[in-house]
This record gives structure tokens, C-alpha cells and sequence, in this order.
């Protein structure tokens, strides 16, 4: 009954929100403003990096590596991160967001596809602060990756619209452009991945349609905790 | 025969560059490097874009536009970038990678895998430099898009083996990998896209082997303008 009850109630859990647009009044920052409020609503506790807010750095420097290098007279980001991680020397700003994701129970990335994929500023959060070590650590990977106890879900606009990205489209299957997102990082990480929450071409539509996928979004989130993970095989992206 | 001969020979072909690799010495330099030589020794001009050496700025922000804004009410990068390309008000270091790519007639986008796609800086160069208005401007994308006469190609190294990249391995085809990019990215600007170049797994090779990938690369590039593209539709990638 207790372990029923946890399973399905919200307070308590942990929400990172990961958000990347450039300008609150957006419908992106409508849909980051809903989570928020919906979550909380919930009695969940909820964190957001506002990723331009933050002048978020999306480059994988040696910057990233406070002090000495391992290896000096080669630079390799993923061996030097990766033993900066154990050695605690990663720079502050990796290290935050290592603790936001660290106490997350769910992981929700909010943005505007770009170019097929998310935007550098995300891009960037990806590359420089899912370590090895902390997000993963060969074998520990996919279904055994370091970040196994948690959720993820990909919440984007795009510009074309649904029929754009449909499997004769001109842009093909939404879910091809998912597949290096949610298996390539998410799954890799170990993370359930969540089906994702997608508004298509919002700047083409009315504002009563916005609306609409406004509330969508909130209604989703009433039962977020009920949800089960998609299956992240390429039978559910290529099919 | 003028025609056969233009088509063939490569004096005078210009070959931009953009590299993405923290490390000179790494394999990405020296396939870089031999890049710059072999293509140098044909009498093309060729230019690199060294982002990490460059520090290139990979966030889209309002910075990126000089002066004042279309609506400064609500920014919208897309429209705002759009409207700043025509009236000339981009900022320099966009300007400058434009007039690169204008001039070239192949574009080499040289780099390591991260995460299933290229690194965010790279990503920045694309969300950036590949302006509606300059790269594409709806209907002119995929086949009319704006850069149309122009050759792209994707060369890169992985972490992971062949075989983890193969359709029943666990990493999926490398061909999945390569649709937001080739596909997505190139192909919507008009791009003809030649077949990649991947290095696979580079550090957890011999350097004998090492030194076969790079005369390999220099192997291809003798023949480079006798390539055809490849038929970028769903079928290359997803058989």
C-alpha cells in the first residue's frame, strides 16, 4: 500500500527542468512556466536552469579542468573529464548542474529543435556535463547507465509542421530525429526516457491553438508519475 | 571537353574546413592537416574554420544581431537573424563564415563524435552561419536550397567500434546517426552531400592503424571531385 502509494504520488520528487530559449514570452518559456506550476502544484520540487540566463558555456574546453591535466602534451576532453570527475576537479558550473541532475527524480528538457536536433546551448549542457563517471561508465551504459533511477523527457517546438515530419514528409519521422537524442545521450545514460511532448510549428498556428497545447502539456503532467517509459529499441523509432 | 575537364580537375576549387578539435595533435588534426595538404597539392584554396582556436561563439543570441531589433518586444532568433541578414546587420564573426562558405565549393566538416552528433560548438556554427536567407528560405530547402551548387561532407571519429554501429548493435547504424546531420543540417540547405568519412574508434587502435585511416582520407581526396553524391532520401539511411 505504502510502495502503491509512492509510486503514483508526487510530493517529494525532484524535477530538473533544462530550458533553452532565449525569450521568456516564447511558447517555450510558456511550457517551462507550466511545468514549473503544474509540478509545484504537485508538491514536487522543482529546479530550472535557464540555460542563456545563465550565459550556460557550450564549449568542451580544457577550461572545464580546474589545475593540473593528466596529460599536458595531449589534450583528450573525455579522459581529462572524465578523470577531473574523480578526482573533483571539474569546474563549478559542471559541477552544479552534476548535483541539479544528481537529486532529480525526472529530467525535462525543454526547447526549440534546431537544425534537427537541439539547440549548441543544450548541446553543449549534454557534452559537458553527462561525465564519464558520473552519467556513465562502460559497460555501465544504456539500460545499465549510471543514471538508471531516473526520468527524461524531450519537451520541443519545431518549425514544419506534423505532416512535414511524417514518414513520407519532406522531413521524414519525427522519431528519426529523436533517435540520437533519447538513445544516443538519454538511454546511454541509463535514463527511462518518457515519450516525448512535441509542438509542432506553434508560430504557424493560432493563438487559440497555443492554447491548446499549453493545457495539453499541464493536463500531461497531472499524471506524469503514472507513466511508463517508452520502449528505446529502434523497433520504436524505425518502424 | 572544357565542361569533362572543369568537372574533373581541381585548380582553383575552393575547400572550407570547419574543425572541431580542442587538440593539434589529436587524429581530428592530422586528418585535418592532410586535408589542407592533399587538396593544397591539387591547387585548391583552401580555408579552415579552427572553432576551438577561434573561440566560436556557438550560442544564437541577440548579440548576433547588430543594432536594433526587427521586434524587440519578443525576440525570435529565426526571424530576427533573417531580417538581419538581409539588412546586412549580422555580427562579424557570422559574416565572416558566410562569405567562406559563398566561396567554397565543398565544404569539409571535420570532428568528433559526441554524443551521437557533432560537438555543441559545431552545432553553433550551424545554428549561426546557416542563415534563412543565406543557406535556405522556405520553399528553397532540400534540393533548391540556396547552397545547391555545393558539395558537403561529414568526416569523423567515434568512441565507439563498427560493429557497436551496425544495425543489430548497440550504439543501432551509424546511418541513424547521420540523418539529422546530413540530412537535417546539408541536405536542407541545398547541399549535395558526399558519403562520409568515419574513423571508428581511433583510440582504441593500433597506430599502424591510425596511420591507415589517415592515408586512407588522403587516398579519397585525390579522387574527391570525381565523387557523386550520395542520394540523400530515407531509403540511404534507414534500409
Amino acid at each position: 500500500m505504502t510502495q502503491c502509494f509512492q509510486k503514483m504520488a508526487a510530493p517529494g520528487r525532484k524535477v530538473l527542468i533544462v530550458y533553452a530559449h532565449q525569450e521568456p514570452k516564447s511558447l517555450n518559456g510558456s511550457l517551462k512556466n507550466i511545468a514549473v506550476e503544474e509540478l509545484s502544484k504537485q508538491s514536487c520540487s522543482v529546479t530550472v536552469s535557464d540555460l542563456y540566463s545563465m550565459e550556460f558555456e557550450p564549449r568542451a574546453t580544457r577550461n572545464d579542468i580546474v589545475g593540473c591535466l593528466h596529460n599536458s602534451e595531449q589534450f583528450n576532453y573525455g579522459a581529462e573529464s572524465w578523470e577531473a570527475y574523480r578526482k573533483g576537479c571539474l569546474t563549478t558550473d559542471i559541477v552544479e548542474e552534476q548535483k541539479k541532475v544528481q537529486e532529480a527524480d525526472l529530467v525535462i528538457f525543454q526547447f526549440p529543435l534546431y537544425w534537427f536536433s537541439m539547440p549548441a546551448i543544450m548541446k553543449g549542457w549534454m557534452d559537458r556535463v553527462l561525465t564519464q563517471g558520473f552519467a556513465h561508465n562502460f559497460p555501465d551504459c544504456f539500460d545499465a547507465g549510471l543514471l538508471k533511477n531516473k526520468l527524461a523527457l524531450l519537451s520541443f517546438t519545431t518549425g514544419g509542421n506534423e505532416e512535414m515530419y511524417s514518414k513520407g514528409g519532406i522531413s521524414g519521422d519525427i522519431h528519426y530525429v529523436l533517435w540520437p537524442m533519447q538513445h544516443g545521450i538519454l538511454h546511454f545514460c541509463g535514463f527511462k526516457v518518457l515519450a516525448p511532448q512535441i509542438c509542432f510549428s506553434p508560430e504557424y498556428e493560432t493563438e487559440e491553438k497555443r492554447k491548446e497545447m499549453l493545457t495539453t502539456w499541464a493536463q500531461r503532467l497531472k499524471t506524469i508519475w503514472e507513466e511508463k517509459p517508452i520502449n528505446c529499441t529502434p523497433e520504436w523509432y524505425f518502424r
